[in-house]
């Protein structure tokens, strides 16, 4: 049906109409006193979503260039670095490291597993000579659902002293606790159709002091995504090239909700909605490619038995009822869907999707107990 | 009052309430069929409107990130590239090739000066070895109204041989006739918040067989802003990064009215209204930076005679008209401020701009015949 599509993908994630009409305002000028107040209003915002005080700053970019912008503007040509892959994200950010001529180890685990803070540690540990430049971690690996245990791998990098903590947050900020302070994260970055709730287009990289001090010898070359620019004009409640300023208009919107729904609230609803969402999943006889211990709160990756044909599911769900799931992603392509719960999402959107795919395995001829997902999803919403 | 604002400042540049609504569209899944469709609509129509077969690649960036992408996928470090410089972003893209070890030199002239085409064909032709790997020429310099003279500098590329002639044409595409194809423009980058009439957060590169045969080889590091891999993707009409989405979609509006205006009727009208604002500006008595042999179709740059204050013009129609105006950028700061009459702008906001400015000038005791500065334009406009 025309305009009833309903996004239940890991980015671009629904949008509030209030923010949708905030994008729509004709744009006005960006070096403008009234564009600097909404501006600063924005970054206020933005370091109350990152618990900073930190530098956020704001890209016209996706994630991918925010997290490569956070990368390269710390780090100089054959540092060491390590990279946790166990997705198709941690993956991209060794191909950075790579392009841009980096030592990059890999630390890797199976899509679907998380990463071995073990592994993270004893790297770590050896480095007595401190060689590691930065360690680069994804916090919610996006292609699987597996939600990497950043905390623990944090503390071996505190402990090692030298290297620059550097997380891809994007579909972690603003969905789970990523306490930048308190935990001490270097780089995080993060992209605008996430968490954040609105579409496509910008990216956010918070900075700490110490990543700074590494900023003042990093020679990798870079100009629009040259950090120390953006830092500088954001002093002055500005930017060194022309800003996205549509999108920022509709990010004040959209972070004044949050901020209406307050973090702790926030975080808990994505961990209740991630919990339905699997138990939902688990009692329709669907495998999940992570385990419950270390689930993505934004998005679940579900691997439909033997019989039920991953591609087949998602087109039912949305030729018959405009609901969009996501697919899977390389050798994942075809034997995964993955549900996103992500941002402007409520319970009643989890409940509609969870029905919908009963009513879709049904048609399938997959066999449960009428009722098992919505029920199993209700318990976990009304808990 | 509010939301009365008229942008008549050379980005962002006014949007069509059509486009608006189009930006304002729920967001769907960019790895969709339906997205696809829309983004090889968009691709074709770019093509158009850059008069080329080319590639015409499309960025979340805003046209300084375009301008880099086209500069360093092509380039390899120490390659040696001629740039032009007579203003804020000639200047800029002599930092770009500099901040990756590029031989840069300059060429420089005044702002409010033409870049002289006869330097360009002496450095060229001096060249009997084949060393330059590139000339970077700004065509419409927004910093200074200036509109560089492009075809002639770009025939000493030609007849160079080697060289690959990279234009920012970010205030000229969509104004000034830039046939890409029928001059053999290796690299052109432009910006959507400019004559595409849409709010920033786009760039766009177009890019000639010769350059994708120098990209084979180029060793500048990049990702975001590797456009080999905009290329392979926009094979498929997809892109390797999230685009942003909702600016597509309003592109797609905003493009289809381009369209039904038609490439010549655009040039004409750019240029009827450039007439118009210098024929206006000077019964009024204020000077103009550029000459008329070069002036841009997108931006005037006036000079006002001692006695009136640029700054004290700018504050004055916005305050009472609405109307914003840009200043100077840099040592011009204070000394000059600039008309946009470019993208979304018909003849009667150029009317509208000379009539308050007129009443400006003389609320602040500046003496001309009275309107002198409306007739002009008229003379113009109704020609």
């Amino acid at each position: 049906m025309q305009d009833k599509l309903m996004l239940m993908i890991p980015g671009p994630t629904p949008v509030a109409e209030s923010t949708l009409l905030a994008l729509a305002k004709a744009p006005i000028g960006h070096r403008t006193k009234e564009f600097s107040a909404i501006f600063a209003d924005v970054v206020t915002k933005l370091k109350w979503l990152h618990q900073t005080t930190n530098d956020v700053l704001i890209l016209s970019a996706s994630g991918t260039g925010a997290m490569e912008a956070g990368i390269i503007n710390f780090l100089s040509k054959g540092d060491r670095v390590l990279v946790g892959d166990n997705g198709k994200f941690g993956e991209r950010w060794a191909e950075v490291c790579e392009a841009y001529g980096l030592q990059t180890e890999r630390i890797r685990a199976e899509w679907g597993q998380p990463l071995d803070p073990e592994a993270f540690r004893a790297a770590l540990e050896a480095d007595t000579a401190k060689t590691i430049a930065a360690v680069i971690v994804t916090h919610s690996e996006t292609s699987a659902g597996v939600l990497n245990d950043l905390a623990t791998i944090n503390r071996s990098v505190k402990a090692h002293g030298r290297a620059l903590m550097m997380v891809d947050a994007v579909t972690s900020l603003g969905a789970t606790n990523v306490p930048v302070d308190e935990w001490g994260l270097d780089v995080v970055a993060s992209g605008s159709q996430k968490a954040y709730a609105i579409p496509p287009g910008l990216g956010f990289v918070a900075v700490s002091a110490k990543a700074w001090e590494a900023y003042k010898t990093a020679d990798l070359p870079r100009y629009y995504l040259d950090l120390g620019k953006y830092r500088e004009d954001a002093a002055k409640d500005t930017t060194p090239f022309t800003p996205a300023v549509n999108l920022i208009v509709a990010l004040q919107a959209a972070l004044a909700q949050m901020q209406q729904e307050g973090l702790d609230n926030i975080f808990a609803r994505h961990r209740r909605q991630r919990n339905a969402t699997r138990a939902a999943m688990k009692a329709l006889g669907l495998g999940l490619l992570a385990a419950d211990t270390h689930a993505s709160d934004a998005i679940t990756a579900v691997v439909p038995p033997a019989g039920l044909d991953a591609e087949q599911i998602r087109k039912a769900l949305q030729q018959k009822f405009d609901i969009a799931m996501a697919g899977g992603q390389d050798h994942l392509k075809g034997k995964i869907f993955r549900m996103g719960h992500l941002g402007f999402v409520c319970d009643r959107d989890v409940l509609t999707a969870i029905a919908a795919l009963e009513a879709t395995l049904q048609s399938l001829g997959w066999t449960f107990p009428a009722g098992a997902g919505v029920t199993a999803a209700i318990g976990h919403l009304n808990a």
